[in-house]
């Protein structure tokens, strides 16, 4: 790809981006994760992977005002419109199309073209290990949403009981379950990696938080009477 | 303390907070905290120390109407206000105005008496660890702040660098170097417990960005021409 390709897909990516959620950055991570990815496999069109990869997430903002809307669907129209307007090719277009259109993952809708389960992986990825949790608590901090919720019977729940949002809910549900679902040896083996610290994270914060919930307990029903 | 008590300072407490935030949480992760501290101590006052951890930040959303006010000043004079109101004795008041005022870091007033050193320290505890981690990105969240920042030549910086708010600069100024503020030999035990868990969360995070930045870059400088 030429710098002048490259810097017109930037350009228009940027101003198709609400960044107060710093979305830009995740589309920089992304695309580094699947060049990270591509360098294990044979045959990659990089050109179709750099562009994917820089317009993956374009339809979030519509997404975010209309939320009925799937931003890989909307996301992936408005990249080919973009693109063949720009003067690239159909066939070009079309690969792109595909790989934003089945980055969210859908059972019906599966990447299906190397590049496309490129771009899912290097999405998922950025939902692996410390970045992780990293975005899942600033994103539940702008939802105001509790780290934790108690059960019934005062205790903190680790996340696995269906009992409303929370950090750890999201991280029984999702985080932790992610790291079976990659298209690609390299995605997974990457994923594999930063597996060790979410779990040690998340483990931690649950214990500090369940282990002095109990032993306060104790100590109150000892000194409140 | 008897019962009726508790649950008086404790309804209090919770009619002064707005709890989007989750404060209430907060409050009774510091007094678990604070009754794990004070096992260690002899001659505490847990009368005392349970009033100044159940009220210590009832100023805070006075402070959040009226940024100017010190939430720990304002919070202070409620606190004696209503014990005063509720019944109790002005040298109890007196004594727990003390730790509400002290409780937050100030040079030029610090805590004086042992409830008021353990307010201190179970409060800079809910700072330490995962759980410091996790309050400080939500709060960040909230505030949309980036996690990084990037160097002019680039690169991520590690947040030690002053060039705007982000996570890894609150990391580098107040999360790390928290951990030799504490006035009770039992509060820095218990923090330095913690300590472990979030260096290895943020160099984890710190690697994943910067790694991913720097392997990309060299990469992209590659394909890109």
């Amino acid at each position: 790809m030429t710098t002048d390709v490259y810097e017109a897909l930037e350009t228009f990516m940027l101003s198709c981006m609400d960044d107060s959620a710093h979305d830009s950055e995740h589309v920089y991570r992304v695309l580094y994760n699947a060049l990270a990815i591509a360098r294990e496999e044979k045959d990659v069109d990089y050109d179709i992977l750099i562009a994917a990869c820089l317009l993956h997430d374009i339809g979030r903002i519509d997404q975010i005002k209309d939320p009925s809307l799937c931003h890989a669907q909307v996301g992936s129209e408005k990249a080919y419109r973009f693109l063949l307007e720009f003067g690239m090719e159909e066939a070009f277009a079309q690969q792109v199309r595909h790989c934003i259109a089945t980055h969210r993952f859908r059972k019906n809708l599966p990447p299906q073209t190397l590049e496309a389960k490129i771009l899912f992986d290097a999405d998922k990825l950025d939902v692996t290990g410390a970045i992780g949790i990293a975005r899942t608590l600033m994103y539940r901090g702008t939802l105001t949403e509790p780290l934790y919720r108690h059960l019934p019977d005062g205790t903190i729940s680790d996340g696995s009981e269906d009992i409303g949002h929370s950090f750890f809910r999201e991280y029984k549900f999702k985080l932790e379950k992610l790291y079976d679902r990659f298209f690609t040896v390299t995605g997974a083996a990457l994923a594999r990696k930063r597996q060790a610290i979410a779990k040690a994270y998340y483990e931690s914060l649950y214990w500090e938080v369940s282990q002095g919930y109990t032993a306060g307990q104790e100590e109150l029903s000892r000194l409140i009477q």
